[in-house]
């Protein structure tokens, strides 16, 4: 997987002073412990201590630092070792490995490479449920499938169609809609116009019968794996490019960071939310309740596809047209997985 | 395993059309849905789509045909693609495997083979539960063992006086009778005449105390592994070879087949019941429920077995005399196995 | 792992000839069944029938002897068929592996080797619950980790301090105090002195506060992993070395066979009481409650370090003063893993 890059960790609240949290994650294949010193930054290091290897979330925080509570030795919030309980030399090698971590827009990020090109700069715009322009909840979900899979999910909407027919959908035009994709040094952009259709069903009960509107899916991932969508929702208007000419209904944020833990399961970390001069009462609840019934219908999928896959990996599938995104996506993927490993392979040369 | 053969996927009330079911099948190492037709008819198919392998029993009916629910693919019954939403051309290979299906005798069977030599007189005799001369109850169970161990157990009914000592055993005999052994093209015949024995215990309470009986076990089985069983007890006669000359009392057949899911796991669809004519109240019940717990008591032995048997693969076991049914039984799978390799070598090298 | 040991298989009340019980064991990776004769004696042989594999534990207790209940052979206890039902010829190779049995301090041995070598002096000390001058109570556990960590665990105290913090602990004397090891020919002794410190947690509330304690934890190991510990509790009293010159306030045993399963899991079967002379109402009953939870404590630690060395199985962990225990006891179990290796491959030679 990926080593330069920002993972999210999860939700910034999990990480609670109060609860004296330690957090347990598994991403892109390394097993991590979280923390919150007393000052409120958070640490990220390896949840492995250096003796014994025993889990460091298993320990206690101790100020800024955490001790393993399986002999005692007690490691900075740099990884270091300052403290082995009955021996006063400490090995200058024992310390445990550290990462660098950001917390923006209430998600808390894990570069998971070399520490000197962890520029913050890096991590994907987002909207986070802190934000006053918007009344976000949030939530999280594990899913059994390949981090692979999620990308080639999130990168066709045409899917919301089929997967999400009871809550998303409501309307063909998803199939014929023409995506505008632009790929990004690190990301892919896809701007989806809906015009004069029934509004995504979830909604279609809060408008007279018969409504027709206009929609805009604008969504901004950045690999590893993060979603993040802005969707307006406007009474049909007469333009058939650009901008709707109709009236703003509904506009709101949903921000989504997939974290692939191994091969085999991702953590998704997600939010939604209308914008306070659209909303209304109810409506954020209404949008955290039919995203989580939503992702319960792709997991569904997910997994049985992930399933499916493992059976015969090497089954040849056959591609079309709606495949555009998913594809330049998984090609900037395995763009940079390749750079990663011939760095990789000059360093150990050298 | 075997492929050019009939596999049973299930009873056919499970098809339920007023249910809209989709049934998920593993079969032999593949992954198989099977759907109901408006006008009755059983389709089978790889559960696997073509354009990204998600499970099609996650899909929608539609008429005749099933519709992948992740991007809306649309196969028909012979599972060639009908249509892609969003895209007209359809590549010609976008197809999904379909296999031969056969219902008789209520169940639904399925051919995992080349479909040209998909024959139906191979499907095995039975007796179902719509037949009306008899009155027969089904069941089904999960056994984690090796269809092997199936075929091995069914083909020595010896092991009814151990294992089901107290459901179809209450008699000595089962050591020391002789059975007699038929081999047919594609499975083997089993007679077994037990004379002047008490009944199996399950029905001794019927009878006055000290009651003799003689039974007849007349056992068809059909590789890869169905069982059909025709068993009938008389009042004891004078008899020692041949057809009993007492007075017949029950006259039953149990129907069973055992479908390999993997090499770990089988499904197995069983049924008992008595005939019309020598059914009583509460009988075909009887037999239902003894049966029931007697499978949970092979279940039990089996998977113990399969467990050891992982532990020790190149254990060495010790023959003796009642293995001389399962011998050749399995004697019979393993030419045929072979058979089917060398043509599929010849196939590859051709 | 070690052949030439006795492994413990349990405490002898398991084994009751009320409940007509049959016990399946996995022990250093054999699958084993033990049963009692009607005499009270044991016997253990592979829970694995020589005819077809099926388990032993699935069969019927018959006097001395074992049947299995799926063909229904019959095996004396040493193991020798003695018995085929329809066949009256039992072929020479007809036996299952018997094990060598010994009952000491209400614990089971079973012997995994050459028989011959069998030796009961070679069974470790220990106290039992059937020893009048003690009031001692016993349980069991599972632990899915690798029993090298076990022996790691044991064989230094100074963990008691943190993972037992809430338990045993109570004192930060154990990271400082040295414990005197001494290796013998299987095993390690291990003498540990606290002294003017507080007593253990879990008791400091018998005494008044503030009251200090001298206490001594003199340990018996014994490979494959075994742990019999007196410990003794004292009034403070002057004494820097030697024994106490404080009154004796407690006195205890603990005994722990942990025997390996296979290498990701173990059985731990225990016990802990107060001597008759120190004990009083409740006393045993508090010691049997806080060593179950202490050992949830420990299983928790050994489980989270086993997930982590199963990761990264390569991983290059650093050493440190209370290493030594750990170290003696490993280097040991080393030297006779290989010695047994090398006698192996003599014989295989040979």
């Amino acid at each position: 997987m990926l080593k330069n890059w920002w993972y999210c960790a999860g939700w910034d609240h999990e990480l609670s002073l109060g609860k004296d949290a330690l957090l347990a994650r598994r991403i892109a294949g390394e097993s991590i412990v979280l923390y919150r010193k007393p000052n409120g930054g958070v640490v990220a290091m390896e949840d492995r201590c250096c003796h014994r290897q025993t889990a460091l979330s298993c320990g206690r925080k101790e100020g800024d630092s955490l001790r393993c509570m399986y002999h005692g030795w007690k490691f900075g919030p740099d990884g270091r070792c300052i403290e082995i309980p009955g021996q006063e030399r400490i090995p200058q090698e024992a310390c445990v490995r550290s990462f660098p971590v950001v917390e923006k827009d209430n998600w808390i990020w894990v570069w998971m490479g070399d520490p000197i090109k962890a520029d913050p700069a890096l991590i994907c715009f987002a909207v986070g449920p802190g934000d006053p322009a918007w009344n976000i909840k949030t939530s999280q979900l594990r899913v059994d499938a390949n981090y692979r899979q999620e990308i080639a999910n999130l990168s066709d909407l045409s899917h919301v169609a089929w997967v999400h027919d009871q809550t998303f959908g409501g309307t063909n035009a998803w199939s014929t809609v023409k995506s505008k994709h632009t790929l990004r040094p690190r990301g892919l952009d896809t701007e989806t116009w809906l015009r004069g259709v029934p509004a995504v069903r979830f909604v279609q009960h809060l408008f007279p019968v018969g409504t027709l509107v206009d929609m805009c899916f604008d969504v901004q991932m950045t690999l590893p794996c993060n979603f993040i969508m802005h969707l307006k929702i406007f009474s049909a208007g007469s333009n058939t490019e650009g901008p709707s000419d109709g009236q703003l209904l509904l506009d709101t944020y949903s921000c989504q960071a997939i974290t692939p833990r191994d091969e085999d399961s991702v953590d998704y970390y997600y939010s939604w939310g209308a914008s306070r001069e659209t909303d209304s009462p109810g409506m954020t609840d209404l949008l955290h309740e039919v995203i989580g019934v939503a992702f319960l219908e792709d997991k569904r999928i997910l997994e049985a596809q992930h399933q499916r896959m493992k059976e015969k990996p090497d089954f040849r599938t056959i591609d079309y047209i709606h495949d555009a995104g998913p594809g330049k996506l998984l090609w900037l993927l395995d763009k940079f997985l390749k750079e990663e490993a011939a760095e990789q392979a000059s360093v150990v040369e050298g």
